[in-house]
């Protein structure tokens, strides 16, 4: 019998502590490793095993899977002092799950190839609740052999997995994923504020415009915390925040037009600047409220 | 045994005449009558009833179905010189599947109540394909024995069906619909530019795009047509045009505010203004490609 497959996890945050937890339930010997150590002590409570330092979770690791929250915390886990690249042996395969610039992911990828190192970009949709029932939507940019090679540990954690192009790849889809969620989360909010302010059965309204082409998995998992006013994150304002600014970066790099997103942006950075963005990202639906003298803050 | 009940089905457009053609296939008594001729023809081809005039599409009805372009057409077939109000006995149901001004449906029931005539707003989402599959979204407004006196006419024609409110709130909601769906077309078409211009494996990434929070109707059922750029109708920019200026004047009205459905009404007045108002409302990718220095045209 063949030991299980050695997968260190760096970053046990909102998404990265389920998912490691469902590698663990998949089989695969996890050691986990978080900056600030109360996550890492709540993986060591269900049963997994933790390293204070990422020299300690990678050794011996033959996947190395990230899931940190901006571009800076990936190029110093991997590139910095101590970090991965310098502590893992050729051949090791590199997992970010974190949503990054596209150009960091490809630069990434450049410097694992010249340590022996493969290096997939597997940015994730589906939030929290994907991430602890394992069924999150993964884009993954990298080599085939790469892709081929993560199968295991992806399927562990998503359920719909995508080998959409070359390293980076993965982020520009994550990067118009963000676009489309933020927008949509506006629309509805403005739609929401419209059938409030009307008086009229908002549950049934909600029904019939999920049934038709307005229904999306918004409407289906943010409408009803809209009503509710909980804006518990779910996914926080501050990390969507730094999405569109990704994908704002990589469409004027593409020189795409994108005056929605650009718009939704613009709301997003709003709330960030007015000290919200710890709340989750259906909050749009707040500063709609304020800007139509409906505030109830 | 009795009769079928008889309904008169003004309006025999994209929507119409599919609607009528499910409502004899569900076994009632159908007489259609369209301003113009020619579909009329059509229905009359399939085994349909028609009438040249709505006195005689009218006569003995005990439900008169609308499927009409705008307010002023409503209004006109309504309360017009031989309108139906002139020519309905008392007790006749009106159900307007049109998508009208709110305020003009309010209006069109108290006009109806006058006459002895009870009247339903019963605008449609769903498109072509809906009404041919008689699998139509229904946002009804107006009077709970209305609504029951509906039911089966409804059921012939659409399969969620919701009441939602008094007469006119089915207007108010199909206007938070239209705003949805528009918004929802041009997040769709600006991230399809940025993926187009990515050079990735655009067919993988709309899949992965569909499987996590970024997945709408929207981008199941249109997303394709814009890859082939095929903007055939469908539903037309020019009708969407008309119901965005509904949806912005009722949020004026409700002092609500709507930046993203207001930006997304420019985009689609600026397609109209320059001549594509035929084209189907997926053509917002054409004006982002356009803005992007990528037009096809």
């Amino acid at each position: 019998m063949t030991p299980a497959p050695r997968v260190a996890f760096i970053g046990l945050g909102i998404m990265g502590l389920p998912m490691a937890r469902n590698l663990r339930a998949a089989g695969f010997s996890v050691v986990g490793h978080n900056r600030s150590p109360a996550r890492a002590t709540e993986f060591a409570g269900g049963g997994g095993e933790t390293s204070d330092t990422i020299q300690g979770a990678v050794v011996g690791a033959d996947v190395v899977a990230l899931m940190l929250p901006d571009s800076p915390d990936v190029e110093q886990v991997l590139t910095g002092p101590d970090g991965v690249f310098g502590q893992v042996r050729p051949g090791t395969l590199v997992i970010d799950f974190s949503t990054i610039h596209p150009d960091v992911a490809r630069a990434m990828a450049e410097e694992g190839v010249r340590v022996g190192v493969e290096v997939l970009d597997a940015p994730v949709s589906g939030g929290e609740p994907g991430a602890v029932e394992g069924s999150l939507s993964i884009m993954v940019g990298g080599s085939d052999h790469a892709f081929e090679s993560a199968s295991d540990v992806l399927n562990a954690v998503g359920r719909t997995i995508v080998h959409v192009g070359p390293a980076g790849a993965g982020q520009t889809v994550k990067a118009a994923n963000q676009l489309i969620v933020a927008g949509t989360i506006e629309l509805v909010a403005e739609s929401m504020a419209l059938l409030e302010a009307s008086g009229l059965d908002v549950a049934a309204a909600l029904q019939v415009l999920k049934g038709g082409l307005a229904g999306s998995a918004v409407l289906e998992r943010k409408s009803g915390a809209m009503t509710r006013r909980d804006y518990a994150p779910g996914f926080r304002l501050d990390l969507h925040h730094k999405d569109l600014g990704i994908a704002l970066d990589v469409a004027r790099e593409r020189g795409v037009a994108t005056p929605l997103g650009a718009l939704t942006a613009q709301l997003v950075a709003a709330l960030v600047a007015q000290g919200k963005g710890n709340r989750d990202h259906s909050a749009l639906f707040a500063l709609v409220e304020e800007l139509s003298g409906r505030d109830a803050d």
